[in-house]
């Protein structure tokens, strides 16, 4: 039932079946999960394989979720509206805590970490940097720290929390530590190729790994597996879209312990839509997964960071529900995207069954070759090819407006935090101290000893008892609306942070394809190459618009969604104060 | 018509009328005003007599406006309510200006000329200054000036307001020039009484001249004109309220020149509900009736100061409304007091016809000789009398009652004078950046390029100024209301500020009955005298219960009053914004 596509040895000791190319092999456990399939080969052997090295019948009912139906972007807004539902409305799902939402009780500002610079000074950078490289997860500022080269998350020890060790084995894979090292930005984080990758890039000084020399004069692209097709829509080019959503919860944090307790870690329930049956995660896992997905589609598409290992939040309760549902945030972010969510690293993660099983995926998937400007290859427009100009000042488009965007998110985000600050301190406390005040004068009315006054006073008394409330109101208040808003607008502060380096492939891409002329006659690259550069700077440009549509899409749903959550609660807000100070004014004698 | 009660002595040159005790008078005008009436005697001979010096016929028909009967409590709510629609309302009346309730347009907090000192610190001065002394008119805070015995408004020249010359002409009398050598707390400012005050007091040493001593021990009380009855009503003992409220009206200011236009000043236009017929009088005039009315009634009565000379406002036409409103407030305050509003000296400044009349009335006033305490000789309380173990109750619980409501007036004060400057600076500057964040992001997406979002922008935009809105309206609202909450209670501060005055007064007059036995054994007076002063103390207390009641019914009726304006508009504004916020949520696209 299924076609091997490429040779493949097993490891001894693995379970493993060695394949070559072209045999046919009988699934007997397509559900081995991990990237894994159990066959049998003509021979009668029963063994693992790596799932992509095989391809594997196309009406296969058990492959149903990855339908290969062609989807509008209205249908697309329908699914995006359920996945949305689950990032807000987490706490209505039965096996979800209903602390899930609640974070930091004493009135923190949760975003106080991540203070944003409204000067914008450091957004120069994008400018000055185009061909930046990716910045490491944690970078508090992705524009500041492209020319910087140190993401600034690792310039203390990572160490400090110590309930939580997510780095524990990390280190022993050595990926952690060459990022810690942090020599130079171009350092691509983790990861079996960088290596390699780094060898490959030396021949075009000044580029980084991310350089797009690698793909645009690369003799023979893969061969025609996991291509990533682009269709044209009514909004210009799309990537494909499953016709269901994949979505998922992330729920129930518990916390694990191992060498005999003296280390103990918090793991997470992941439950996917498509298989409803759910895996456990730690931390360094999500980690993991990040690190794949942008080394793999981190050119392409703009893979958000994690949320920080150090999130607000003083105690160890509310720091594993904020990270939770910021977990949960990228999940569903990850799982709206149809090229991420349908790649085989991420359906490892999702369907997670036992730790050999997951030790295995994870070798094959640090194994994949098809990473950083390589994905371009798997990239299949449906349409003509476009000309360099256009491609230009599509890509100068883009580049203008998510700069602007960045800064509009950012100014939303610091006078947010201002409000938070506002709304959670000094105002309460002077309601507070208008209640208190109305009350305190009552009780002194109350011992006039002029009689038939208890009407007055006891108005009084009511009415500064509702400025205490409304003072308990406003304290409360952030965390139901401008949370939302601070969430959504720091989740696109982050996807912003990914663009200079998107663009920035591009960009250089494009200057690399402006210079053939000069680079033929100079015999640096043949004729036949220049040709071959601008159809493939073209395949990157659809790429780059498919994504930019895809973002665009997301955001206008998001937006909106975000927008009449905020302005609901406060519309209930002000309601509400007005509702209880109308009745505290009913309580005084009507003259 | 009209029975001469003592004997007065025609000052040449001044169209006066020399009359004996006993003689009888024909009117020929009652409507001279300022406290003289034109008179013929038998002799034929017509001139001015004092008002005060005859007996007019009761049943006078131009006499209705003091009537003589006695009104309950309830029927004085009906009237206190119509001058107080008065003080809240007067822009309703159609010759005052609607700039009226307007004041500083800037939000500037008018309330931070007198901030409160919420520590409470200076209160302690009550206690251990019970005979504390009239402390002048425009001390900022009268517990701590009763210690220091230098009223702080006198601390620099007040000369400097040059488009309103209030003092130009108090300098020749000499009253002022006295008071601000600041010679001591004890020295009585104005008036031409002050000397002789003086030599009186001294032979009381420790004792100003408000000492009680003056009438306790006074050999021969004023004969039986103008005596002020205490009734006992309901509530215990009350002033004569008549059955008409006399109220009036401040409107109107004119700019005025003299010196060929050298000076200018400003007058105001006072229209009693009497006579509806509308007087001009100058600040320094306002100013002139507030001595006179201290002078004669401060012994057992609150007169509260007038509005500060220096009101904030740093533009002319600001500075004159808010004093013209600050002065329909003491007019106000004075209109509703039984004794005030029908003493000689208030109707003369309501009834103001032309200069001479005034200056007469002026000369007539100052040389009142029933000032001070021996206002106290002319109190007749229809009821036994009260033994000195009740009097020293009252006056200690209305001591304790006044200084709780000092603190709590001023706690509100504190507070207000806080929300106050958060609603008219840092609130609005957050609202508008919200706005403005919204704004700004909502045209980056209108740049995006991508098809169809402007339902979005238009909403987001909507959103944004809507919040510019809500910045504006949280920056007009404290003059909606916290301005009356923040002007009754300053009035109150005013008022309570007087109490430690009346109420030391009391408490030496109890002293000094109580050493009556030592007093009798050294002689210092006769038995007979120590059963006089315990009669006159019993009259005191009436008195100053009658004042409480009157004070404990207007707080009543104007908290209650204020409190309800207060929460109405509150409940307005927060209904205005949830409106407005309802209409921006209804914008975006329902999902």
């Amino acid at each position: 039932i299924a076609q091997v596509l490429y040779d493949f040895t097993a490891e001894p000791g693995n379970n493993e079946l060695t394949v070559k190319e072209g045999e046919t092999l009988t699934i007997t456990n397509q559900h081995i999960g991990g990237g894994w399939i159990e066959a049998q080969n003509s021979r009668g052997e029963i063994g693992l394989v790596p799932e992509d090295y095989i391809e594997i019948s196309v009406n296969d009912p058990y492959n149903c979720w990855w339908p290969l139906c062609v989807v509008s972007v209205s249908s697309l807004s329908l699914s995006l509206f359920l996945s949305f539902i689950h990032h807000f409305y987490c706490s209505f799902i039965p096996h979800i805590s209903p602390l899930y939402v609640i974070q930091a009780s004493n009135g923190n500002d949760p975003w106080s970490v991540w203070n944003a610079d409204p000067s914008g000074g450091s957004n120069n950078n994008w400018a000055s940097n185009p061909e930046g490289t990716q910045t490491g997860k944690t970078a508090p500022d992705p524009w500041s720290s492209v020319s910087q080269g140190h993401p600034q998350a690792y310039q203390g020890p990572a160490e400090d929390d110590e309930w939580d060790d997510e780095w524990d084995d990390m280190k022993s894979t050595g990926g952690y530590a060459e990022s810690e090292s942090g020599d130079g930005g171009g350092i691509q984080r983790g990861g079996a190729h960088a290596t390699s990758m780094k060898i490959s890039l030396n021949k075009f000084p000044g580029f980084s790994k991310s350089g797009p020399e690698l793909y645009l004069l690369c003799k023979q692209l893969t061969k025609g597996k996991d291509k990533l097709p682009i269709y044209v829509g009514e909004v210009g080019p799309v990537w494909f879209y499953p016709e269901t959503q994949l979505d998922c919860v992330v729920a129930d944090p518990k916390k694990g312990s191992k060498m005999y307790g003296l280390k103990s870690y918090i793991e997470y329930q992941i439950t996917p839509s498509t298989t409803n049956r759910p895996v456990n995660h730690r931390y360094k896992h999500f980690d993991w997964l990040y690190e794949r997905l942008l080394d793999k589609f981190g050119s392409a598409i703009p893979i958000p960071s994690l949320p920080d290992k150090q999130v607000t939040g003083r105690f160890e309760e509310e720091f594993i529900k904020m990270r939770m549902e910021r977990l949960q945030g990228w999940m569903s972010r990850m799982c709206r995207h149809p090229v991420v969510s349908s790649s085989e690293v991420f359906q490892l993660f999702l369907t997670y069954k036992d730790e050999k099983e997951w030790k295995m995926g994870k070798r094959k998937a640090e194994k994949d070759e098809t990473v950083g400007v390589m994905i371009f290859s798997t990239i299949e427009p449906e349409a003509p090819d476009i000309d360099l100009i256009e491609v230009d000042q599509k890509c100068e488009q883009f580049s203008r407006f998510t700069k602007a965007m960045d800064d509009g998110v950012k100014e939303i985000l610091t006078v947010g935090h201002e409000h938070w600050k506002r709304c959670t301190g000094p105002l309460p406390k002077e309601y507070q101290r208008i209640g208190k005040a109305f009350q305190n004068l009552s009780s002194v009315f109350n011992s006039s000893g002029y009689q038939g006054e208890s009407t007055l006073t006891d108005a009084m008394t009511a009415a500064g008892k509702t400025y205490e409330e409304i003072a308990q109101m406003f304290a409360e208040q952030p965390k139901k609306d401008l949370h939302f808003l601070m969430e959504t607008n720091n989740e696109y502060k982050g996807l912003l942070g990914c663009f200079p380096d998107t663009i920035g492939v591009h960009k250089a891409a494009i200057d690399k394809v402006k210079e053939g002329d000069k680079l033929v006659a100079t015999s640096k690259i043949t004729p036949h190459e220049k040709v071959t550069m601008a159809k493939r700077v073209s395949v990157m440009s659809y790429a780059l618009q498919a994504e930019m549509n895809h973002f665009h899409s997301n955001r206008i749903y998001d937006y909106n969604r975000v927008m009449q959550l905020y302005l609901e609660e406060q519309v209930k807000f002000y309601e509400t104060i007005a509702a209880k100070l109308r009745q505290a004014h009913g309580q005084f004698t009507t003259m």
